[in-house]
């Protein structure tokens, strides 16, 4: 190993690295635990268990002079180490900008430690908003890109709900629910996460680069790649397992049978976070994969307060009470009910004819219609009974 | 007691009836059990449990004697007693070309034996079905009255669904759901099953008098009150208990929060039968009652192949899979998919270069590169490999 300063001030080495017998300018220092780390998240994609393993065994440093030492197990890391620049990369973020957090900053989200053996080396972020705080109440809410205006709608909804609430809406910045889910945060003027598949400087779906740079500049954008990165299907999938993590709920607002947002609630579930579904019509395809989730157990949710109540234990929830307009006979005894019934709504009876059609005896009928009078239900007129038309107000009367 | 032939050939006698000291002539017979038994459906209401447990104990024959023979607890059975005529019942309904059902008649539904101590006294029936038959495979499908075009939509599929698998679709022939199941039912050409609040000469809802009418010309339309008798609420809430225990698995298909198709759902509970809900838009009040179902963890069912699930045993069933379009990508192993994310769509790229994106050794790429070719996803270009346009049909190739 001979150093020397390389580019812009970093000492670079010489590697055998072992292939053809070539030696290799490698363009870092590997001993430097930020750019080691940087350099992992380069030369290994996303939930690579063995590279992980190496990493939680030596630490990033002595990783990768594992992999600079040569042998067969580690080849596969040591393809992408000759173009491997993490001073660049660094340089990159901080031209957008961002910065890096890894593991061991004050700010890494502690739900990423949930993710076992396959946590990120690194994170890549841009935005104001300290990760170990965005994420101590978060949500994900994430669904199909081929949204309809029914998952929209709820997403947005939802989501400004929860950002009122002093919850963090983290989603994926994809089109349809999860862009949905941002805007509606962004609405309600709070930080939103979004987690990127790709590298920051690609604005992945680039449709959305208007919105990603305004999450940026209020909340925070994440990845594990580093710039350059294309947004593969692979990386999407593993993504996943991020915004699962570093959130404490997932809601799948509207998915299709096959949509990547049931791979996240599939993540979610393996680390023990709550799954929660918003159903939806059985005719609509693109509700398919949430009705489905709630076949398999998934929490039903329809609003704010049922997704708080996931949250929070009960007696903090501030749940709101299903509203719907009390009928007249709400909560009449059963006899009650059974003189309410019988009274005629127009010419009035005497309480003997009542006691025939109710089939009650008439002390209990007179008993009933005593309680119907005082709710406002039934009054006398001439010898009989009638019901009364209308439920009487109740100003003037206590709580 | 005296006795003599009464109206129609039936037997009547005199009986001191005990209040203010009047003897009243019973219309009837009390010691023939089935005139016994229309009495009791006369005199007390659905669900009265004390008139149940007197039944229960004495026989209808032995617990009308109770009544006639005075006392304070029998007394609200005795109001009606003077103007029942069980014999004039039976002839309104064989009017209709109905009919009396009694317990211990071979076509008594078993299921209401799970009814404890409030089944009805008898069922009055019109329709060529037998009871026991169309219960012996039965589903209630049922909803709100205020349904929307969703509601009835699935409502009918639903129920044309399980009538054509030979399910008998028991609903309450009201409006809205009710109604559309029974449509979809006897559009599937099956005999369908209405349980009616209301004795069988009142077709309520009046708007519905042909469709019940169609309901009894194929299957059967059943009720406990006897002819002349009101729709009342009461009767409204006990006659859902009826469907419930004549149904194995009772489905809420659209129900807003009040909803009395939730009473129904409540009663099945009780009953230990399966309790169903269709899930809805989340948006709309129509559906609010259901999602609360599933909330409270009725079974999600979204489509009819759900629902068999719930009537047979697993292995019998012919459960329909999720249908939706499969992606070429869909089932690769890992290295594969990240092979498969590397190749380019349009120039070839060598394997080296396949390897530095993938993050792979280019053994694994070429074994990878294989695997694809197989299945039609890559092919090779000169010196290079490009993603395949299109998967190849599976023509001539075995199953």
């Amino acid at each position: 190993m001979t150093g020397d300063r390389g580019l812009r001030g970093h000492r670079a080495v010489d590697h055998d690295l072992g292939e053809a017998g070539s030696r290799v300018r490698l363009r870092f220092d590997p001993d430097d635990g930020r750019l080691a780390s940087v350099a992992w998240s380069r030369i290994s994609e996303p939930g690579d268990l063995a590279a992980f393993r190496l990493v939680e065994r030596l630490g990033p440093v002595g990783a990768l002079h594992e992999v600079l030492a040569g042998g067969p197990e580690t080849a596969r890391w040591r393809v992408r180490l000759r173009t491997t620049d993490p001073a660049r990369d660094l340089a990159t973020i901080h031209r957008f900008g961002g910065r890096l957090v890894v593991p061991g900053d004050e700010e890494w989200p502690a739900g990423l430690a949930d993710l076992a053996s396959t946590p990120p080396h690194c994170l890549w972020v841009r935005g104001p908003g300290r990760l170990d705080a965005l994420c101590a109440r978060a949500v994900a809410v994430v669904g199909a890109r081929a949204a309809t205006a029914y998952g929209e709608h709820v997403a947005a909804e939802m989501a400004a709900g929860l950002t009122e609430r002093g919850v963090t809406v983290v989603s994926g910045a994809a089109y349809g629910v999860d862009g949905a889910a941002h805007r509606g945060a962004l609405a309600a003027e709070g930080p939103t996460m979004a987690v990127l598949a790709c590298g920051l400087d690609r604005w992945y779906p680039t449709g959305h680069r208007r919105l990603i740079d305004r999450i940026a500049a209020t909340g925070a954008v994440v990845s594990e790649v580093p710039p350059g990165s294309a947004p593969t299907r692979w990386r999407f999938l593993e993504r996943n397992r991020l915004i699962a993590a570093m959130t404490m709920v997932t809601i799948v607002v509207e998915a299709a049978a096959r949509s990547g947002a049931l791979a996240t609630a599939g993540r979610a579930l393996k680390l023990a976070r709550t799954v929660a579904a918003v159903p939806g019509p059985v005719t609509s395809p693109s509700s398919t994969g949430c009705n489905q989730l709630l076949r398999e157990g998934a929490v039903c949710v329809t609003d704010v307060a049922e997704v708080l109540e996931l949250l929070y234990p009960i007696g903090e929830q501030l749940a709101l009470p299903v509203a719907a307009p009390a009928a007249d006979h709400d909560g009449l005894a059963v006899d009650d009910l059974r003189v309410y019934d019988a009274l005629p709504i127009r010419s009035p009876a005497p309480v003997e004819s009542l006691a025939q059609v109710a089939g009650l005896l008439e002390d209990e009928v007179a008993a009933g219609l005593g309680r119907l009078e005082v709710r406002g239900l039934a009054h006398r007129e001439g010898s009989g009974w009638r019901r009364s038309a209308r439920r009487p107000g109740r100003s003037g009367a206590g709580a």
